[in-house]
């Protein structure tokens, strides 16, 4: 029995053998070929397998998510199919007698080398295509296995260096039991996928791919960050144990799915979830959410070569307004530009694209883009409780442009004969420190705030969460953050406005209370962890954490914060 | 006469003939060659050629700026010595019988997409070295010239669509009379040059060099950012007009040099100067600064291949205390990384630099790096009045972390005898938004702020200012920083400690009335500005701008706060 540690980014705990995802030892050496034309065969077959290999990804991926996730697998396929690269491959095999995967090797280096000094990114987009895919033919000329995630036909514990999109896209939730990943943090892309699908996990082990092989039995705690390798019986008895005991109070947690968000002392709040598309709606009714309060509307805009239409916007707000059936539904415009890049508008390369031209900035100058959008938002308007959001304000000028714009349209609509509903409520998001620092001029103008903790930290610490040389710099609980929370909660309220915050830190089960206390109005968060929260509030008291509250606000550090909190919980003086 | 404008970059008014740099239109065409001998013949030449420019440049900017500025035109030098390139370039001319420039571009290229691909950013400099040298040889093989800063023989007005480190480390300011450049902005490498230089400067006109031909009669006016081209006689007359009421400002100014920095009603502030190196201590003593406000170290580990040693710092940090003779002397510790790399460190290349791993959080966790500055400095201590200061600080542990580190290398010193100034300031950059919001909790621990505004400006925005897509979001009158600065200037009152600041804002004509009125103890800005501000800060009521100072704050965006000020400004109301 061995055991790794991690972070713990989902939550659960769970039994089972490990399938290791590992990335096959490649190492190219040049050889002189005597026979090229026995090398030219050798290389057709894997070219072969790898087109096998794909086109069952492909239509694997189409049935369980749909066409959109398996175009990036066509590429690929045409990438194999592609005879200019193929006949340069066999021109260095027959002309200079070289082995084929030193020859393609080179000859798709050369590709990647030209696509990726292309100043497009649709191009440079095209150079990953090929190093995915001549990966995979040089893997099958050496006879090295690429284990993928689609070669999963049990149930299994997946371990794995990182989870690519590529590999997610892949993952059956009814096999994969739990992850645990080398690396990554809290907000990596393997753990909010872990989190979206409720599979326990841990990421950051550093050396799980190392020391698991295929096959061992494997305990991940997704609570603690614990994996157990091969545990003894008594540790295999005492995690099932405790695994029935979780799954007991899964089930308590289900009874609550119609509850109201209520404190013991009678502090209602709401609790919302956030969604990217209306695929996870399934989820937030399921696990009772009392409205979206965040509906990111990017994945519109993504996979696809060029801007949706007004029509098909209009489609996908509509259909998550119905399906809250007059339940809040706060949707946030497009929120494109910085890191994440639409290949089809061919936005600038940035030095710093965190602080780049993104999101509302990127809107009001591409007005067009913007006006669809807003269009398509009022006219869906009259299907639901719509809430319209600006992502990145940073100045009331911001706003005003924005508002503007959106009166524009609504007006257009009017005089079109198109029914608007009179009632939407305009909000922003807080999550650039100017606009918290002058939320109490905001609130004049506003109707609700809802504040985006992920960037507010990022931003308020001047440190990119992505980057791991400074992400224990991603502070929720530094008192900088707690303090511009609070400025913008009783900016709002002495306007009589609402504020909503729909960061990670909203699901957070530490930073809840402290958030109870300063008065938010609406948590909103992944669906999955909605129930867990509503228990917590339920057992909460918000008078005593009110009054707790300069306390923590005079905390020096981070670290404090937690600890205080911590023991807040533990000795049961906030849950009496 | 035709008239452009661009961004104030460096006051006063020059007048004189133009001066292009114009970047050579080159056109590479493939052409077949039937004589490869004489093709031959003409490349080689153009290197010749290329070498003796390069020479001439290199003893010319030995002799004006030293020999570390020269490095980098011996390390071009090597590019056109380097066998393997020259006979690339010649085999290929020999071989397929294409002319000289088509073929040194193509070896160029392959070159420089190597060295560009290379994870190293020594290797990624060595790129550029390759891009300017063949531009060099090729224009010379297309008979095109490529004009440089140091053909410059007669006064000028210099106009260059930007200008780059190697033209302004070549740059006579005798000779150049005035700047007007197609881009760039205030904070740009040559808006800093120009200041420094005390030459007028008028930047991002966008189309200078289309509009301006050499020779043609010029009026650059650096307050306004007025570009006048061949000007009728009136408008010359006016010019010169002003130009000579500017010289008797300037020599009034003069005057001030030994003058306190006084406000009409008595208020003391002291006015400080920026510095990069020792050589720009002659204009701190010119005009009259009252000590060093900042003194940034990187000069010390930049242009050369290994860490600076700790006497190397130690000469340069007690010649600098010494200069000052007992005035104090703020000097940063090392803020390197983000944007700023040091080739011989190897650091990582980040995403989003601006939000990295650099300047403190560099130094804890490279401690070696930082203890020998640190000692360097403690040992300095005894030549005049130091103060230490760290940047880019975020979170209180930072600060105790970095505290700790000198206190051991303080006892260590002791420890070996060495004497050490006992009564050291140690202080922090407030640059970062956290830091500014818990400033009362910091105020406990540190002996002073300077408050940094051109990262603290970014940061609070999310706007990276060297971005020309959100550089609009630069706002140093944005009420949020004034709050920001609010906060820290009544905390570190609160606690008896002072508050500077070193940013391009303490310097600025409407920032300082405000600053004044918050109670800013420090004003630290390009030495070429200190003399205008005490004199501005010497007409100033400091009560009246106490008074008004609630009023500002509660200004909704930065127009309107800067539309304030001017009026107050403008109608004397501050100023009796």
């Amino acid at each position: 029995m061995s055991s790794l540690h991690g972070t713990a980014a989902s939550n659960g705990i769970s039994i089972g053998k490990a399938f290791v995802l590992q990335e096959p030892n490649i190492v190219i050496e040049e050889k002189n070929i005597e026979q090229p034309e026995r090398e030219l065969e050798h290389f057709k077959h894997a070219i072969n397998l790898a087109v096998k290999d794909l086109e069952r990804i492909k239509t694997h991926t189409e049935e369980q998510l749909g066409a959109s996730h398996a175009k990036i697998f066509e590429a690929h396929l045409m990438v194999l199919q592609d005879p200019e690269l193929i006949n340069a491959v066999k021109a260095q095999i027959e002309g200079q007698k070289i082995n084929a995967e030193k020859a393609m090797n080179d000859v798709a280096n050369q590709y990647i080398n030209i696509f990726e000094n292309m100043n497009n990114s649709y191009m440079k987009e095209r150079a990953a295509d090929i190093r995915d895919v001549s990966k995979r033919v040089i893997a099958y000329l050496l006879g090295e296995k690429i284990a993928g995630t689609s070669d999963i036909t049990e149930e299994v514990i997946l371990i794995a260096h990182d989870l690519l999109p590529s590999d997610t896209a892949q993952l059956n939730r009814n096999l994969v039991k739990g992850i645990v990943t080398d690396i990554g943090g809290r907000t990596s892309h393997s753990a909010i996928i872990a989190r979206s699908m409720e599979i326990p996990a841990v990421v950051g082990t550093s050396s799980s791919t190392e020391q698991i092989e295929a096959g061992m039995m494997i305990i991940v705690d997704g609570s603690t960050g614990e994996v157990i390798v091969d545990p003894d019986e008594e540790t295999l008895a005492t995690y099932k144990k405790k695994k029935e005991a979780l799954d007991e109070r899964k089930s308590q947690l289900k009874s609550l799915v119609n509850e109201k968000s209520i404190s013991k002392d009678g502090k209602q709040v709401e609790l919302a979830a956030n969604i990217g598309s209306p695929k996870d709606l399934e989820a937030v009714i399921k696990n009772g959410a009392e409205g979206v309060g965040l509906f990111r509307t990017e994945f519109l805009y993504m996979d696809r070569s060029s801007l949706p239409t007004e029509n098909e916007q209009y489609e996908a707000y509509s259909a998550v307004l119905e399906k809250l059936e007059g339940k809040p539904v706060v949707i946030r415009t497009l929120d494109i530009g910085g890191d994440k890049d639409l290949p089809y508008l061919d936005l600038p390369k940035e030095l710093n694209p965190f602080l780049g031209f993104r999101a509302i900035r990127l809107c009001l100058e591409r007005d067009d883009i913007f006006r669809t959008q807003l269009r398509a938002l009022l006219r869906a308007s009259t299907h639901g409780q719509l809430k319209i959001m600006f992502p990145m304000i940073a100045t009331i000028e911001e706003f005003r442009q924005a508002k503007q714009l959106l009166e524009e349209e609504r007006q257009s609509l009017i005089d079109e004969g198109v029914s608007v509903n009179d009632s939407i409520e305009i909000g922003i998001m807080v999550e650039i420190p100017s606009t918290a620092m002058i939320a109490d001029l905001f609130a004049e103008e506003v109707d609700f705030f809802s504040i985006g903790t992920n960037d507010l930290i990022q931003y308020t610490l001047a440190a990119d969460r992505m980057n791991e040389h400074v992400s224990y710099l991603y502070q929720p609980y530094h008192p900088a953050i707690l303090r511009l929370i609070d400025r913008v909660i009783k900016a709002a309220h002495n306007k009589g406005k609402w504020v909503g915050m729909c960061g990670e830190m909203a699901g957070d089960e530490k930073a809840i209370p402290i958030l109870l206390g300063l008065g938010l109005d609406e948590f909103s968060m992944s669906a999955s962890s909605i129930l867990e929260a509503r228990k917590l509030i339920n057992e909460l008291s918000y008078e005593k954490l009110k009054e707790l509250t300069p306390e923590i606000l005079k905390k020096q550090t981070s670290d404090e914060v937690y600890l205080f909190v911590e023991r807040l919980l533990k000795d049961g003086d906030i849950t009496q």
